[in-house]
Formats: structure tokens, C-alpha cells, sequence
């Protein structure tokens, strides 16, 4: 089990096989096993099979083709919508429009999503997360009808792999684990740490064809950009508030 | 597989026996090949072993019995430190220093902690969430000397189970898949859905000694209280922004 955990790979391609059913449910069940603060289970997950509504998830993911390729797509959603209504109709009275329930219920999706993953991939399927998910939030919320007390937080896409793609480079394990407390990095360290990535031709093709100086400066200028991060921080968190997560007088 | 995924059982009681250094590192080398959002690894796991550590740290989870008996404690940290080092290194301008970046962070964190669960558990160890983790960030930070860019999210026990708890009861798979686009639920929907669970002894008994008339009031009342989750959210929100995780003039 620890080997295959070892050598998985993130699946971008997929065939044009469906995944059965009966197969899926089981997958979910298996998934919806992780652990959930207090068991009060505040996540849902949303099911597309449907080509025209993949095609419309599809923009919100800058049209990622692994979208509409898929034959499942799923987003994971925060929902306190669903607990807030068993209160509703037990005379108990919901304090869970704020901030640290929205994380409360945003870590329930996200346990639920790899434990998804892992029993989708150990039934041979593949899976792609689409990090986009928190960008384009309020347009997620559009299509997928998500009443308030409900935000997306990730999705997969899902399907029978049809490409063998290398393993991914990871850094040394030295760089992400602390002993007893956090073992702040001297430069040499930082150095060392990511030399292996730097050197890696894809990744040097990549500054190349970027016309970078760094590695680091893809990232930077090109692929996650303050800009970038600033506009879809401050829709985020407007999405938070129309959902009823920032009520939390100080 | 599948199997096994489906029969999990969270563990609090842990036998005295120690987890090798080797079948630890190999678990976190298996778990740290989950997904990260553009390879970039951005969290770190703090490692804690040493007994006046877990008595530190106790006191940040409601001195939880687990925190203290389990031979090793892990929490998982969205960090964006060592990146932003890795670009200054490189003449690079991280713009990293928001609150999507910060969630994007605890993705990241959270796919790696379930995936470490797992590895973990297929190796015959049990673990156990503490929620508590986003309740005292604050202090958290200060024991395990976490630098600006770090924010602690979930937090596990891990070690041998010295004990065999019943399945955790789950809602039906109905109650949260939604086909195609969210469907909203009515009353009887709701009643329907949270019969089992309200039904079970345990939580018939739990009713009964808190002395409330619905479990949903035991909830709302006792373990999981608006004025708690007030607190919590604005002190959460405070450590986000003390972090360096809250820049985004809109």
C-alpha cells in the first residue's frame, strides 16, 4: 500500500471509458470514511457527468481540457447549509456563519477529496485536482445552484488513465519535515534544497521558454502572480461573506 | 483496498510501543506524494516526539488525552516561508503574502495530512484530527517557533491502537452527493437523513446527560457554540494577518 501511495501520478489524459455507477458510489463511500470535526460531516460533493455542464465548469478552470475530457468531475464544497437546516428544524439555533466554521467545514472537504482520491486511484482510475476551484468560486456557485452556507473548495477530475506520465519531483524530504520545532532555512539551505528541481530539463526548458532568469521567476511573473493573487484573494473573501461565512463581530 | 478505506476507525488510545524512525519517514515519504498546487509544496509537518513538547502542545488542544500519550504528534503547516526564501534567493518578487495563497497553503497542508493517514494506517497505526489546531494557531505558533509565511491547520496523534471502536455512524451517501448541480433539502429530507444518527444510544444518552432536547442543541449549545466560534474566527483571522497571509488592498 505504501509503494503505491510511492508511485502515483497526477492523470491529465483520460480514455473515453465511463466509470460504472456502482463503481463511483463506492469510491465516494470509501472517501466519505475520512475523519470529519466532531462527525458533523459539513461538505457535500457535487457530481458532474453531464457534458454540458462540464462544458460550463470548464470556464471557471480556465478551460483546462481535463474538464470536459473527464467522464466525472467533483467538487468538493464547505457546506454548513445542511447542518444549519437539521438545527433549524430542532430548535437549536446555528452559530456557524463565520469564519472558523467556513475552515472547519473547508478541512472536512479536503480529507474527504484525497481519501477520495486514494480509493479512486487504487481502483486503477486517475485523478487531476484543479487548484482553480477557489478563483472562479462564485462562478462555481452560479452553475452549480450552491445555496449560502456552501462554497467550493477543490475539484478532481476523474477517469481511466490514458498516459504513463514520469513521476513528479518532490523536495528532499529534509526540506518539508521538522523535528520538535521549525528549523528555520539558512540560504545554503534553500540552495540545496531546490537545486534538484532547478536542474530538472523540464524545469530549465521552462525558463527558457519564458525568458526568465529563474525558475523561481516562472512562478513569480508567470504562473502565480501577485496580481493574480490579490484579485482572487479579495473575490474569495467577498464570496466568504455572500455565503455567510464573515460574521464574526470582533 | 477499498476495504480498508471503508472500515477505518479513528484511534485515541495508543499502546506505550514507539514508532520507528524508518516506518515514520516512510509513511511522510508516501503521504508527501499527494498533490500540491503547481508542484509547489507549500507546507511544512512539524514532528513531535519529545514528551515536555506534547505537554506544550497539549494545552493548545483542550489537554486532549491523545496529545500526550501518542508516541508521535504531527501538524501540518501551510507554508509559504521556504518559497518566498526560494524566491528572494533567486531575484524573484514572491507576491504570496495573501489570503489566497494562504488557503492555497492549506490545501496543500490538509491533501498531505490525509494522504499521511492513510500510509499510516495501512501500516497498523491509528490516528486521530484534533480540530483544535485553527482554535489556538496563535500559541501553536509560539511552541513550535513557527516564522511569518507558517500557519498551523490540523494537527494528528498517531500511534498503535490500544483500542477497537465501532464504525463512526455516517449520514446516508444521499445526504451529501448532489447529481449535476446542488439539490436543496427539504424538511422531510432533513428528518429523513439524520434519523440514524439521531436514533443511535450513544447519541440518545449524550441528549440525555447534557440535558437538551435534540442532539442538534448538543451541538449548538454545547460543542461547537457561537461565542466559541466568534472568538476562534477573529483570533484565526488575527493570526492570518500577523503571519504576513492578509495583503490584498482591494
Amino acid at each position: 500500500m505504501l509503494d503505491t501511495l510511492l508511485q502515483r501520478r497526477t492523470i491529465r489524459k483520460y480514455k473515453g471509458t465511463d466509470i460504472p455507477d456502482e463503481q463511483l458510489n463506492k469510491i465516494l463511500e470509501a472517501g466519505c470514511r475520512a475523519s470529519t470535526t466532531g462527525n458533523m460531516q459539513v461538505y457535500s460533493i457535487i457530481v458532474n457527468r453531464d457534458e454540458k455542464m462540464k462544458e460550463l465548469l470548464s470556464g471557471c478552470h480556465f478551460n483546462q481540457p481535463m474538464v470536459k475530457n473527464a467522464p466525472v468531475v467533483l467538487t468538493f464544497c464547505a457546506d454548513f447549509n445542511r447542518f444549519n437546516l437539521w438545527c433549524q428544524l430542532n430548535h437549536a439555533d446555528p452559530g456557524y456563519d463565520n469564519f472558523l466554521s467556513f475552515f472547519t467545514a473547508a478541512i472536512d472537504a479536503l480529507l474527504v477529496a484525497q481519501n477520495v482520491c486514494v480509493a479512486a486511484e487504487s481502483e486503477g482510475l486517475g485523478i487531476c485536482y484543479l487548484g482553480t476551484t477557489t478563483y472562479l468560486a462564485g462562478k462555481i456557485i452560479d452553475i452549480l445552484h450552491l445555496p449560502k452556507g456552501v462554497v467550493p473548495v477543490t475539484t478532481l477530475t476523474m477517469g481511466w488513465p490514458d498516459e504513463d506520465p514520469a513521476l513528479a519531483d518532490r523536495l528532499p524530504m529534509e526540506a518539508v519535515v521538522h523535528k520538535e520545532t521549525y528549523q528555520e532555512y539558512s540560504s545554503d539551505d534553500i540552495a540545496r534544497l531546490y537545486t534538484m528541481k532547478e536542474q530538472l530539463s523540464e524545469n530549465r526548458k521552462f525558463v527558457e521558454e519564458n525568458n526568465k532568469q529563474s525558475l523561481a521567476q516562472v512562478f513569480t511573473d508567470v504562473r502565480y502572480k501577485k496580481s493574480d493573487n490579490v484579485l482572487f484573494s479579495n473575490m474569495l473573501l467577498e464570496v466568504l461573506s455572500q455565503q455567510g461565512f464573515m460574521n464574526q463581530p470582533s
